[in-house]
């Protein structure tokens, strides 16, 4: 296995970290637009095994070339999800298979956007599939933790814990804060807010995906680990897209644990149009509102060090259990940012995304896990990627409702 | 009288239009640094005393040449208060009279910024009170609405309502919505979150001035005119500074009525750090992340037709009425935007604060009014102004509480 990963941010660096301790490849190419941020991330692994290249994501060309230049056979794509669609035709167009953590962007319903869908997460992608399928190669989407994990979590539950699933609720929250700041978000703000103002995304199988308002139905869920009660609201994610593929259930959704501050921000950052990308005129200059909110806080992958807590991941299952009796059950995993700095250099959030595809790497490369075209995280079989985890020294855990 | 009125925004256009309905004055210069913004309002009014005219407000020099060209007796001062030094100093030096409805700028105690004063509002104006005077000239500050109408209310109770004023706290609320939008400040936001965010000053005889947390000690007070209970919060403003210096009170404050909401977005303007006005840099460009925001909203001065309700302000009296027994009044003037808009194409809030120095130019005018210094409302009777406003058709009122 030849694999080149597109992208050293926070990730695309954990996952090079990550990797460099596992042995089932013979290359692993390190690429990014800013070619002195792929270099730092090679030289920190110290390993001649890893190469540090330049490229510019949002040309498929460039990363077909790179491809071919490196005899890569899978692309590890982590860079924004703006850039997804060119590094999935470039790997194709190479002859190599690919993974990534995020799907294509949604567009909202033209007339009805909080109702129905309009360009859902990923259908760029799925629309490609039999391209992929008759080209022999696989594209395994959306195997971060969230989607990733959470979808793996679904089909463990769906094939070894029920019989019958009448919802998959992804459940995600942490207790991270950030010292000596007043209000410091753990993750990138421009993503969050793109997430979390976008309608979210519900699914319903006699009623099939259909949308809601922002931030909307709040619910406090009680999270693991000593994290406690977080106020959660439905967000736009991939699982909601993916799981119905290939779990049978009755409902799909995603709830993220804002907590009430920061929904707070949001519902006021939306209110005052500052969560905009349209650039508006300011004095000689035009700038995007909301990078000047991102410009603002401060950048969430340079505050490792100064955070605390954890971060939970995880799929609340209900339905019938094995035994046809009612069974609700929480499979979640929940990284200490402490651990992870300490071990891995790497921020909690950053390092629970980047574990996944490197996992998946080693089983697609042992050939346990194997397909063709373009599938989510819950087509495999779910035991021996959570095996492995535990293997990697991350355990997850299931706690009964 | 030969006015010269610098700023020909929203309330320098009012002005100009309530001026046109009167006759004592013989010239009426509008000017402003976009000449073509002057044109039109001096278009507006169709008379030929009115002349428009150029002018940078931040050079007193200017302001001066300005003054001389046109043998201005009178300096209406009707621009962002930045600009507050500039045409003050531009009057005297041109031996011109002044008026303005904002005093200059306060800057925080270095150290101690919520408990203490540093440079207060009018501080640096009241420094050059000695040169007014032996100049034999007039600088009558903060005569807009508040401060201005707010103060004249305050001396109107010592001389005619108590025998002695535990407080005096001013009261501005209304009801004011913009339909359409989801969130549109019927006031400059730059300025509102400049006079929310700074300590607010407090005053008690025997303290002196002092500062406290910005929008502490919330209060719900209910407004005349059918506008009901809003939440009013302590804010920094002129009356504080202005009200002791010639009326006898125990304790001087300002809150303003923001309501819940607007409160809300304040709070999360500041801990963001949306409400700094020194640029970041986004992308190629520096930006103040406060014009950011004051772009991306509507522009109040546009609004008068998209709105409805009325503004309240007001001064809150308590204390021991002339017969000694204790009392407690509510003096107060309500516009509504309906009224001000049928009646003069302006908006309520932009409306009753020009008003209020069209009637003091008019009682100097008429020698009503005189004095030399630097002088606030209070110095001068109460009584004269109050009949002038029910002669410009907008009453005023008293409620016993």
């Amino acid at each position: 296995m030849r694999v080149l990963v597109v992208g050293a941010g926070g990730v695309g660096s954990a996952a090079t970290g990550i990797a460099a301790r596992r042995d089932f490849y013979s290359r692993f190419v390190v690429a990014d637009y800013d070619l002195s941020r792929a270099e730092r991330t090679v030289e920190a692994v110290a390993d001649d095994r890893f190469v540090a290249a330049r490229v510019d994501a949002s040309s498929a060309e460039a990363v077909a070339a790179l491809c071919r230049a490196h005899d890569i056979t899978h692309v590890l794509n982590a860079v924004d999800p703006r850039f997804v669609l060119p590094v999935f035709e470039g790997a194709l167009a190479a002859g190599a298979d690919y993974l990534d953590m995020a799907m294509s962007l949604s567009r909202p319903h033209a007339s009805d956007p909080y109702r129905q869908t309009g360009v859902k997460l990923g259908d760029e992608q799925f629309e490609a599939a039999p391209a992929w399928e008759s080209a022999g190669r696989l594209a395994l989407v959306g195997i971060g933790v969230e989607p990733g994990l959470s979808d793996v979590f679904a089909r463990y539950a769906a094939d070894h814990l029920f019989s019958r699933i009448d919802e998959v609720g992804i459940r995600d929250g942490g207790n991270l804060v950030v010292e000596g700041y007043e209000f410091a978000p753990s993750f990138s703000v421009w993503t969050t807010i793109e997430e979390c103002l976008n309608p979210p995304v519900i699914f319903e199988k006699d009623r099939g995906w259909y949308t809601a308002e922002p931030l909307s139905e709040p619910e406090t869920f009680d999270f693991p680990g000593g994290i406690g009660p977080v106020e959660c609201v439905h967000v736009e994610h991939e699982e909601v897209l993916l799981i119905p593929r290939w779990v049978d259930a009755g409902r799909v959704t995603f709830k993220y644990g804002l907590g009430r501050e920061f929904i707070d921000v949001l519902r006021t950052l939306h209110k005052l149009g500052l969560d905009s990308t349209k650039p508006v005129r300011v004095g000689n200059a035009e700038v995007s509102p909301r990078d000047v909110v991102a410009a603002v806080l401060p950048d969430p992958a340079t505050l490792g060090d100064k955070m605390k807590g954890k971060t939970c991941a995880g799929t609340l299952v209900t339905g019938l259990g094995k035994d046809g009796t009612p069974r609700s059950v929480y499979l979640y995993h929940l990284v200490d940012n402490e651990w992870s700095m300490r071990e891995y250099g790497s921020q909690a959030v950053v390092w629970q995304t980047a574990v996944n595809p490197i996992v998946a790497l080693e089983l697609l490369a042992a050939g346990t896990w194997s397909g063709t075209g373009v599938l989510g995280p819950e087509a495999f079989d779910a035991v021996p990627f959570l095996d492995k985890l535990i293997e990697y020294g991350t355990p997850w855990e299931i706690r009964e409702q």
